[in-house]
């Protein structure tokens, strides 16, 4: 699997008092580093919420390494690790440089409107483990 | 018309490395006063918008006099200023004790799920409209 | 140790186009709880920023069982787990009445504004711990 | 004076429950694009904050014409429109293709860590006002 990740500047308003980037914040990076990640292999999201299909996430873990700061640029990693039947396994890195800021595992449950969890679409399983 | 207030906290994820509030953030907080002046007059946005109309703004303007910081305990004031066919005014304050801290005016329309404008609803006209 | 918690209340800045809470917004949250635990146990991290002491988190890990929506009234959880040399395990909880949305586990690390580890001052250790 | 612009990319955590863009954001947008706008033109915010200046917003307007949605690439332009003794007026707009979404002034002060006004540096508003 290649090494997919996108590229953000940090502005003010991903930092806080502290003087470094909000810890929530983090979650956001990756969310839009996945979406990228899932576009670059031919899966829309917004095409599959039109057609019913949600792609929550139901657990993620974060190690925070070291801080970003006002201006920084830094990479967001985004990997495939497993499909299972109705859920995705993801895992994400964040850099500046060469220096490690964050690591991150997120999985996904594919559901339905109802927020009930539904079979991941084989199309979509196809496109998003194909190298 | 009474004087109507919320009052909140400030958290690190309000603020930013400049070590104030974010100055975006004060529309979250006049968003909320808003709801809750809406609810004291027994207009649920919620069920409005569950029934297919939802309230835009289309207009903010905003003042800042003074900076919020972490830990400050604000008041956001909340006035309704008119009512026309299908906007609503608001006048807001936001103070820290006697500080005045934001001065903003908001401007409302009622759109319906296609983000047209649709007549406010008579129900909704009397109740914000009542003292 | 007892049960602390905080009630908050959703509104359009919390949720996201699917609807519901947008998934990083529950760790401003419980932000909010774990800030207001410590206060109620006489520990103010504003007055300890300001001497030069923050309490970063290093590792959070949250799993969320179901979602908060627009005017929902939650309650936020934090138990105080573990206390190290450094560092500080909480817990927390996300209900909606009877139904739990979020669980989290956070660890906090003691740093000086350089953001090197620092041992936990004494007076923090006894306060934060007593029940 | 050239036209400025920086292109975006709309996420969910960029969204509310309405299913548009939070009436919030949009000053986000219009803070990265301003901050780009001066960095282009030689000016950055960050060394000037580390020597002790900083730009305030002290007033908003925002005129929402038409809602940015969940994936849609946005252009966020910035205008220098006067540089006062204290003061800058910006005018902002954010487009999505043709279509106009929203209009925006904001004018900054000039300040110093105390948040009392200062006068802009000459190097400020030579840079600034170059086109």
């Amino acid at each position: 699997m290649k090494d997919f990740y996108i590229e953000k500047k940090i502005y003010y308003h991903d930092t806080d008092c502290g003087g470094v980037v909000y810890y929530a914040n983090y979650l956001k990076f990756i969310e839009e580093s996945r979406s990228e990640y899932c576009l670059s292999q031919g899966v829309s999201l917004k095409e599959w919420s039109d057609k019913g299909l949600l792609f929550p996430v139901v657990h993620a873990e974060i190690t925070y390494k070291a801080p970003a700061r006002y201006q920084d640029t830094i990479r967001i990693f985004s990997k495939l690790e497993k499909i299972g039947n109705t859920s995705v396994n993801f895992s994400h890195e964040i850099r500046r440089g060469d220096t490690l800021l964050i690591q991150s595992q997120v999985v996904w449950v594919c559901v339905g409107k109802d927020f009930k969890p539904h079979a991941i679409p084989e199309e979509i399983r196809t496109k998003l483990s194909r190298s």
